[in-house]
């Protein structure tokens, strides 16, 4: 791959334009804003001249109401070997195009997760895609060419590549991300008046529920106005689930012994699907988190506690597999559980502990974990 | 306080007994289970033997369902001056209480919030309580003896005293714990029998959503069962706008296009309405994160890497606030992100790339992040 034309400048055009520039390739870029062009060519991603002849690829970035009309009208002009777009839902895009009488085996769907949008305002950067996956769509009428022009441009991206079908993609994108957001968004709701005590109670657990709630609603809105019958299905799967618990906990209210027990069975049932869907989750490098050993060490919020627990750590020896910090509500103190493999566990331990950290004691008598709560009054 | 008596010497129990014992406080233990006292004994959490005199507090920490019973007996055998539990719900064994002709003048419920059950099987520990919010529940016939033994209490366990109404704990603990975990285990049934392929797409937003759903379920319904009513009446309240989004859904797969406009300002409200709960979340210290800078760092997964990364951040002298691992699924790389005040960005970032450090480049024009998607096919 020598060339490309990036038809769309926006944060994944101009982070495309960058990482291929970075690794050599002549990248055109395109827009209908003539000044934002201008703007991603100043930035680095390329130049904002048109080609002189046909290039390799042409890489459709434009928003998913528009992606159709501008892969036809590129491929009409016949400005490339092979088009690809970037639109993050698939099989509306795919279908427009087949109405409209092209040659679709010199095209490729394409989807690069760069998830991003969900933790921070992103900007664009040629490392945007770098360790994500990024989705391919072809059919079986793709040209094994186009194909590989696609791949060169994930490698390039540093992205890893999942090759699916276009429908699949789309039922897989409102799983894993437009459902959680939704539902995420609609627990913080429960907040918005909720009492200033309440508020002070939340902990680790609400936090992460509620984290991606904190998201743009545009961009939401325009990714879920291409995909929303996948979505609302899965809704409705999370009503029935829903409508099912409320009726369980209404029974757990019941003076009767048996409407209880099918209540709490009910809500256990649910709780059960919801640890088996859990685990499936991928962690690190889809490992279960739980192949590590906790080392949990109290800090006092002084400036530079956080900076010297990991230099000592450093120090140790030991490899930090992965870290979380825990804040107090309204309190100076903090505990930052660190994540090592089992055998470093007690040199890091020792490490910290020499070095005047107070770790959290963990006494784990089997018994007394096992039987938690089985006490009674004496 | 000079002596406590410790009823139910499960993890809470114990954790309370190892607390007081650390600050010279004298702990009786007392348990159903006479082997599991002296288990907490053992553990040094307190001597199995009897009083001679009645102590300053008990503190009756058995089940919910047990806990109204365990009071009244340990009041009316006036073995101490004043009482306390520490049962996860307050408005049941209150009620229960007042049906029993005592004198509750000399009672006061409470609830510490350790939090820890949420992220990995917990163990009793003398700090379990440190820096956790935990809730006092006085009326105004509460002696203020007693609400000063248990302030007193909560001091020594380090942990924050909330005061707050029995039932509006009751309520608010409903909002920002059992609520949200039944939530999570919802989004995560969705995932139990999901293709591989879309269980690969899965990045940090639904890890975040779904991680408390991996708590076990037993737990849950025990607590569940003693407070069912405010969590049916929150979950009712979800799925009434969980119903209007389905609507919206489908009203967003209409031809007409005021429909479709509907729809979209539906969703856009509910997603609105999230993102002003969501920031009422407590972050660090109730301060929200938005207010430090973040440097991302690009590793590639060899042993050592993170624990290299941390200190040469210490060696550049800049206080870390917080930090964020991003690990690419089935990638042997990762994106490190440390959290700083703003002036001490720049020096990060210099120190990190003087030592090798791959950072990920971000070029935040302000145009281009404000006209994000507002590209057009040229």
């Amino acid at each position: 791959m020598m060339s490309v034309i990036v038809i769309g400048t926006g944060l994944i055009g101009t982070s495309v334009g960058l990482a291929l520039g970075q690794r050599g390739v002549a990248v055109y870029l395109s827009d209908h804003d003539l000044e934002q062009a201008r703007t991603a060519a100043a930035l680095g991603a390329g130049t904002d001249e048109r080609p002189t002849k046909p290039v390799d690829l042409a890489i459709v970035a434009a928003p998913p109401a528009h992606v159709a009309a501008a892969l036809a009208d590129a491929m009409r002009r016949g400005i490339a070997r092979g088009y690809l777009d970037v639109a993050s839902i698939k099989g509306g895009p795919r279908r427009e195009l087949e109405v409209l009488d092209l040659d679709l085996t010199s095209y490729i769907g394409s989807h690069p997760m760069s998830g991003r949008e969900e933790l921070s305002p992103p900007a664009a950067s040629g490392d945007l895609f770098e360790g994500h996956p990024w989705v391919l769509t072809p059919t079986r009428d793709t040209d094994t060419k186009v194909l590989n022009l696609a791949l060169e441009l994930v490698s390039h991206c540093r992205a890893l590549p999942v090759v699916m079908d276009a429908d699949a993609h789309d039922r897989a994108v409102a799983l894993v991300s437009h459902m959680p957001h939704l539902m995420s968004s609609m627990v913080s709701a429960r907040l918005q008046h909720a009492e200033e005590a309440a508020v002070r109670l939340c902990g680790p657990g609400i936090r992460d529920v509620t984290r991606i709630a904190a998201s743009d609603p545009r961009m939401c809105i325009d990714s879920l106005s291409a995909n929303p019958g996948p979505v609302a299905d899965l809704l409705s799967d999370v009503s029935a689930d829903l409508d099912e618990t409320v009726l369980a906990l209404r029974a757990l209210q019941s003076s009767d012994k048996a409407e209880r027990r099918v209540g709490a069975d009910s809500i256990e049932g649910m709780l059960r699907r919801g640890n088996s869907g859990q685990v499936r989750v991928p962690g690190k490098h889809g490992a279960t988190p739980s192949t590590y050993e906790t080392v949990t060490v109290l800090i006092d919020d002084q400036p530079g506690q956080l900076t010297r627990i990991f230099a000592d750590a450093g120090a140790a020896g030991v490899n930090i597999e992965d870290v979380r910090i825990e804040h107090a509500t309204g309190q100076q103190t903090g505990l930052v559980q660190l994540m090592v493999e089992p055998r470093g566990m007690s040199v890091l331990s020792t490490a910290l502990r020499s070095r005047g950290w107070a770790l959290q004691e963990r006494f784990v008598p089997a018994r007394l974990l096992g039987s938690r709560f089985r006490c009674r009054a004496s």
